[in-house]
């Protein structure tokens, strides 16, 4: 069992959701975010911390021997919001970890790096980056600054390109990117257990029917997400317009990512 | 819900199939064949067409919302006989769906387009045409029809290619080729009602066993088929003798297909 | 040196260069047409003969060692004059060579094949056919009839999808697509002195600074086009206005056949 | 049903379980070794045999319509002993199956024909051979000896790269290495069913969640293994220290043979 | 003739250079540097900018109708200065581009984004990300801010990996990573000169002997680099020490960037 | 300079030229040959030894900073001789090579490793082996072995898949195999010259026009031969009767080698 895994972006949707999902999955979860979040539970540390201070973080990863990193934001915005969460949080996250015995780490990346690509086209890891926007290009940042310290320092990582975890899928999109809270749980537990992680993309997807995104080259690691998309393709069906072959959400992986402007705030 | 889904081909083997299980996916089934499909019944509409006579044709598509094109010759013939039903009815049949408003179409494409790959050789989307007769060749033909109007006017088509559609698996090779009547329908269910088709090759296999064809391209359509030839390896075992490796039904993927002459008439 | 040559389509344009150009390469060349190819010069024969007559294809073919087919049509026309000269025709062809002990077949194939693909994507002999017109369409028809006598009976062929072969090149786009008439001319000597042809296809450019095609698969044929469209290009660019990026011209690689209608006649 | 199955190595760990296991897929198991196998049991013959022997081996092939090839070194050792057993050994059995009619073989290759690749890193049948000590160089030997024999005699093999064949996974790396003895029987029963072999390598490995082998270039067989490692996960990580991400066992595929010296004898 | 051509980083080593050699390609080069530039020569408007400043670089920008964008950091240094220049200055030049009509972007992207590649390893414009310094990672956000203006906006650029652009080769590793002048000079006038560009990745290495990067991908551009580093060969020969194998700058791409710690200033 | 090559095989065809042409490459020329190699001449040192003795072979490579390997059998032979020669031979050499510093080691492989292959199809690096005889299999067994002692120990080796290294090439096939002496002299020197070697195999031939092997993957390297094969066209088609394409001198990369039974001694 885990000593400590940290989870920044905790106050978050995702983070909530791991808050619950992954009590006992370590003696003690450090939880750290900007926002409120409350009290401390059972077997829990609060920590605040602001991502972009580089000296905060350094202190936050101190004494953990997992991370998963939520923190930032996961929505497209300016370029300076995203500069101050996404760029120099990543910075200092890997910076710290260097500093603190590598512990491995879950990067929460996005299928908005590749948001521009056809949804009639299945890929994989080897396929090229197409960004929807700035939140999407500070993902790849990200990858790559995972990339550098693998390479120069051994540092672990999981990059998770998460389509949509949420507690059901919600619309027509959805039945390709959905990836269920527990398959998302059993993927961290995965990543946590195995001998060997290296620096490696996932595609957060549950075991949908439908999908875009081919993960057997991390079959190594032994992922099997359990939930299906599909059953919920009636209810989406009954209760979602479908949207034409050449809407957004119908066209492109990044579904109506592609459709946002240039955020000046 | 459909409005009217046009069949053609509707007397043949296939289509007879069709006309039963497609009853109530959509309000109305148009039924087409120049062979006599007796009389119409409930939400069945008849309309003989000789699928070589484009104004027939103009008028057979008007109104509907999907197509499934069985029609032409499904076997070996002569040049003259294919160059009708299945160069120029294919023709014909992609300037009407262009005239009315672009129905979706379901192309019954073939194995034959590929039959003289070795049974060892696995294929995915991009492997090459390797026709084993000018039924094959004609259906190269369409898949490139096909290919021009979704490239030109945006004719979204499924292009299956169906390798032995029946009750059951009859012989050894169709462990690998079979596609189940009721994987057919789903199939059908499944491209006409997603968002975005697109114009996408797709094997039409059951989930056998033993299989030569990867659809994984095409797994963004959701089509999960559910029969196994598998459940009938004993009984062809029993009943049907071995080929030896070297038989045309054993080594090619279009069996005896390979063996055909040039016909005549 | 080859006992006689016989090309198809002699009174067209390409087929005018071919007159003189091979003169010499065979003890006879056999010209055919249905337009008038005046009279017979020394080492010549004039056959007359429409391509959609199987018999009278019949009879030209016979005592020929080798065959250069630009007979049909070659720009975008509507199905019926298409389908009578350049599918009939071709079925006619082969079924002559396959009856006249096989002599090597050089197919004029064409870039309208793969004519949607971007000008920035470069394609090998594995791309996916793009058809922009039923001109390209009746190409691949070819291509599938050529691969089918292949693989049935051993007829070899050279399916030549030729760009632009024009004296010199004369707009921006022939600056890739340029094939000038003398690489023309050795590669068809390549083609019938190679001790093995199989069914290749090769791509028909010049060896332009420029170009989208790669032809190292057909390395073992051992033809090494000399000519250069970049000699061309200052005056090209002095002479021919810039296309601005997005028009067909200078966006897909058929050019502006991809701007063309269904032609009705 | 088979007539006569040879077993070479039939002494031996794997040998003992296919001697109990593959009792009645034949209605004799001629079974053989060098060492001790005590007395035939009911549709069994016991023919003790040096695999170095050429005329033995040439003998104990007769009559034998189908041979599972385990006889030889299956662990680093000497290049003496692994020439005599491994090199010469299979020379002599593709001799002795061309001599009599050409039986089918299963030959048990192994995932030390590619150990130093990345535990990381998936595999398909293309992928290079990396061999981490002489015993894998022996197994590319035999694999290279098979597919002379199919290309100039047409004999037909089974090349399985065994991964670890035993009752159950023993520790992390055979969560993905681990071969079940039903999986392999099926296997052997498969190849020897099949209309169609060729020479195929296929992974000896079951139907693992962990896994870095991609077997679908031999979906044609229809095998499809039914245990899976996961099954002994919980049990693995309570007994079995987890080894680091650097050491051999957790980071090259073919385990710690990568570790093992030159030996001289 | 363009009109106005920006040089950005036009102080720089390689700015200078250009200064020079582009003389004559515009009417005007609009130089900008955060350095002194000297006085504006015939030809040249000097205009001093911090590309850190959005409202600088929407000035520098208006007017122009083609950029080198050379601005920036070129080395490894800390976060925070390649935050600033490099990350951020990126945005505002795309900012300001997408504001003022779109001019061509030539973007001097690094051979550092994939440093940390094997020597022995060929690339091609599919090949993985390996940075091997923040400086890396920096022109990796650089080339996905280009993709995201690309698809969001049609805006055209040339990522140029720029290998070693200098006189000459100075050491082993130049050899194949030499990019001359000249070739960088023809590499833009080509850039500026096409119809259609899109969003293009070019290696930046002249025609050398020895090099580890295939640019066929963009050989629809027609650029034809001239110098050879081996020309050079017997020079270095004598005159540099040869790295042994498995030293920094003999076996990564990146060469001795892969040494460099992470900068704290 | 070197300051010692050894030269194994000294004494047969290929080995002649090179002991001619490789004067001055080093210091001294360590040439061995079971055969009389005639007295010494200046800078070269004659060591009689069979290289399938162990010892001998250990003494032969002491002192030497470089090999080049021809030793052992080159044309079908049987497994007796092909085992001692070439298999044996094999092993003790690079158990010499790793006691003694780890020369670099330029190994003559061959393309009957891959003879089976049709000369219509391009290979590269990846491309698998298909062996013509027992002395492709013994090529297959070196490559493996060198692969092996690159992983397990860093020595590093040139796999040289020699074509036909003669004067001038002499049939129809060698337009395509021909390896110019020269262009295999220039290649030992870049072998040995360069900083980093690895295990790489290359294919061994000339500049030719015509060929099958692509050798991009050895860019790094810098060879690049100067001879071409089709200065000699003419006179091959004058005096060398052209083959059939289904001859095996034609249709096999391996040619007449495929023809060739299984020797018994």
């Amino acid at each position: 069992m885990m000593n400590r895994i940290l989870i920044t972006g905790a106050a978050g949707q995702l983070g909530s959701v791991l808050r619950e999902k992954l009590k006992g999955h370590a003696k003690v979860l450090r939880l750290s975010d900007m926002a409120d979040l409350g009290p401390a539970g059972e077997g829990e540390e609060i920590v605040p911390c602001d991502i972009s201070d580089g000296d905060a973080v350094m202190d936050l990863v101190e004494g953990c021997d997992g991370i998963v990193h939520l923190g930032g934001i996961s929505v497209e915005k300016s370029f300076d919001l995203i500069e101050s969460a996404n760029l120099r949080g990543v910075h200092n996250l890997y910076e710290a970890a260097r500093a603190h015995g590598r512990p491995r780490i879950v990067f929460a990346s996005s299928n908005h790096t590749i948001g521009y690509h056809d949804q009639t086209t299945r890929l994989d890891h080897t396929s090229p980056y197409r960004p929807d926007g700035y939140y999407g290009v500070s993902k790849i940042f990200g990858e790559a600054v995972a990339s550098l310290y693998w390479d120069k320092f051994g540092q672990e990582s999981a990059l998770v390109r998460i389509g949509s975890c949420t507690p059901k899928p919600l619309n027509w999109r959805m039945l390709a990117t959905w990836l269920s809270e527990d398959d998302f749980v059993s993927l961290i537990d995965t990543v946590f257990r195995a001998p060997r992680l290296g620096c490696t993309m996932i595609w957060g997807a549950s075991n949908n029917d439908a999908g875009w995104w081919d993960n057997s080259h991390a079959d190594f690691l032994g992922w099997k997400p359990k939930d299906n998309s599909a059953d919920y393709l009636d209810e989406i069906a009954r209760t979602v317009p479908r949207p034409g072959p050449e809407e957004p959400v119908a066209k492109y992986q990044g579904g109506v990512f592609t459709d946002e402007p240039i955020h000046k705030s």
